[in-house]
């Protein structure tokens, strides 16, 4: 997918078809069509605009989304520790605009396949609307509540991001492959204790809830610091494998 | 690739063609032979042994390794901020043991490549060995020095992990494909403030540096609380984009 | 020194002679001048408003301040690493509007001293008058660059909060008693790291440097999490003890 | 009271009336009746050993303990966080080997008083030991439980470092004077909760619950970095204010 970024560093998606415009100027359609990432175009008014293949972030965080989406550092800690890896089938539950459904799929590839729950219709049009425009073919975006029962099997990962994470442990155990990941993504630490217990019953086994903080650094000439305002508190991740 | 783990939870790496024992006793070679994922089987002294389909992490934590590995929370993050995916293309230097470069070519998958540099010879041959044990053929772990130069071009990531990591910045950026990311793991601030200033003057965009602090939570019927030691830093980790 | 509180929490210094108005209403003069912390007065319109003994905090939330000032997290660490105590001789710069100065003056009592130097005359009087509508006499402020010179000796707590506070180690350590304590505030790692060295040459022990992360924890009926925006850098601490 | 440093920086108890022996070799007790803060003495094997007039830090270091003590970074911001001044009256429980009181009694001076309760009748005489040695006379350490009742009353700042902190909040409510603050130390985040319910419940206000995370920072000629290893939790710091 490309999108196109002015000289200001501000990015957009390339809308096919359309002439592009800002206060900067505009580019015509035509002009569009043929460009390949590396290209750069100018505006009317002179300004230059690259070409630029998007990566799965510089789209999510152009694409339409009505809600709060998990950040990169959550997403790579859920990678990481689970060792996800191209080829593998992943479940999530909710999808919500599809972020975390799009990391897995770019990294699970055209060999594997995320499968994602979603009880909110609006969101599941905007998801499925998303991972069209990205244009991965490996997501199925379900209308469907994750309570009700999971339809895959032997899965390598089943992510969940929902109020109440453990109430459907034990369809999640089942789901799972042997040696298979569930994470757990939870803002609360009542979520984490209740899951804790339920996971525990269960017969999950290396469970274990951790947080990451980050900070960002400031590298300037007046000197060097952490950034002075940071994000405190995303969500706790804990993670249970079937083994 | 095929694991053991005891009933204590103690893993081991499945010698193929040899009798496993411990302190818990023996199974044979031949037992060994057939066994698939989710057996159990059980040695002579009655005592539980599971096979286990291993993940890149049981695989490291398992794999000889004669320095010091970055952690799952720094990979993780790596990987979901520069978007690495399926089929990707990365450079990584120094290889070390291999750890890092494993997880890339989990990530990576079939067709994508990791190209890993190592100055050491040593070092070299022991992540050779582990590469080929855990069975992946989509890395190359090099016993070169990067900073003579890189062979790869169209590059999607490269990742430093080097004392001096801003001396090759130049031929980092030409190896890069346009949109393609540098990433760096350095213990030391100053390291920062200079790669910083050099990424900055060779012409990369969105340089940024962010610090990972990750605290593992305590879940126990006693009360819940953060664990109370924690590793309390591992690396900043930079960021770079060719664009 | 008594301030107002009204039925919303929000606090108001007691102006004597002067009637207290704001939205909820007014209070006569009459009645404030013999009010005492525990009595509930009421506006004219019936809104009640509570008269409290101030401590250093409360005033130094209301009082006039046309600079940053030091977050309690910081300046409660100086203390307690330093063991200051009631009696001490503290040295303070620069002033700024008053409030570390009044945090000292609060601990070492009218036994102590605390003599705090500022470049900037309006800041210098912003900080008198602050001091003086506190109440406080065990605190000189003095318009006056400390780099000319420290007029104090046998000092035990010398705490500087300044651009370069490496510029002035020889009369600090002259300065100080034996087993006397500097502290240093310095957002920027870079004034760390010369502090350092120059404490080390010029004799300094116990040198070290510490930063103190808050995180304000949330405990509602919904859930208990860490506050999802924290402060994430002020400065650092640096000590350095004369022995 | 005086203490010795040797020359690799160790401190001992100077013990009146007995000669100092260590491994670097013997003061007799007549030179060191007459010693005074800064004195440099010299043992029999020609090592010299420096007298310091201790802080409240240094003793607590050497002194008896037969339990965990708090640190200075949660004493500091107890401290701070209330207001705790030259002159207050301070209530805390438990005792513990008295560091905590140590620290409250080192600011509040002759004019304050620090009342602290112990259940444990061995911790009692342990604490009582430190204080006397230490030589203040404004702490009272009673072998007495404070779910019992406090005998105190106007208190400014009530200090709890117990299993079930909630278990006396009425007691705590009518003992401190108008303006005065509980602050409770707890490792477990179900404390935190229950304790901030029955806060609310009772009438306290200001009610919150804060971390402190503290981070040491390397600075070497090698480079500078925050420390590789922390301490990653000692205990939730709550506060409510009587108002």
């Amino acid at each position: 997918m490309r999108i196109l970024m002015d000289d200001r560093g501000k990015k957009y998606i390339l809308d096919e078809g359309q002439d592009f415009h800002n206060d900067l100027g505009i580019i015509k359609k035509e002009e569009l069509e043929n460009c390949v990432p590396g290209d750069i175009l100018k505006t009317h008014k002179e300004h230059e605009v690259k070409v630029i293949q998007a990566n799965v972030n510089d789209f999510i965080e152009l694409m339409e989304r009505k809600c709060s989406i998990l950040l990169p550092k959550d997403i790579g800690i859920v990678i990481a520790y689970t060792g996800l890896g191209c080829g593998d089938k992943v479940v999530d539950a909710g999808t919500g605009a599809g972020a975390i459904a799009l990391h897995f799929a770019n990294v699970v590839g055209k060999e594997g396949e995320v499968h994602s729950y979603e009880i909110r219709e609006d969101f599941t049009k905007i998801a499925q609307k998303n991972v069209k425009q990205f244009g991965f073919d490996n997501i199925t975006i379900k209308n469907q509540d994750i309570k009700e029962g999971i339809d895959e099997e032997e899965v390598d990962l089943i992510f969940l991001d929902l109020p109440k994470p453990y109430e459907m442990m034990e369809s999640v155990f089942d789901a799972l492959k042997s040696g298979g990941w569930l994470a757990v993504y939870a803002p609360y630490i009542e979520q984490v204790q209740i899951l804790n217990r339920i996971a525990k019953k269960i017969g999950f086994n290396e469970i274990n809830t951790i947080e990451c903080i980050l900070r960002e650094m400031e590298v300037k000439s007046k000197g060097t610091r952490p950034k002075t305002r940071m994000v405190g508190h995303t969500g706790y991740l804990s993670f249970a494998r079937k083994l």
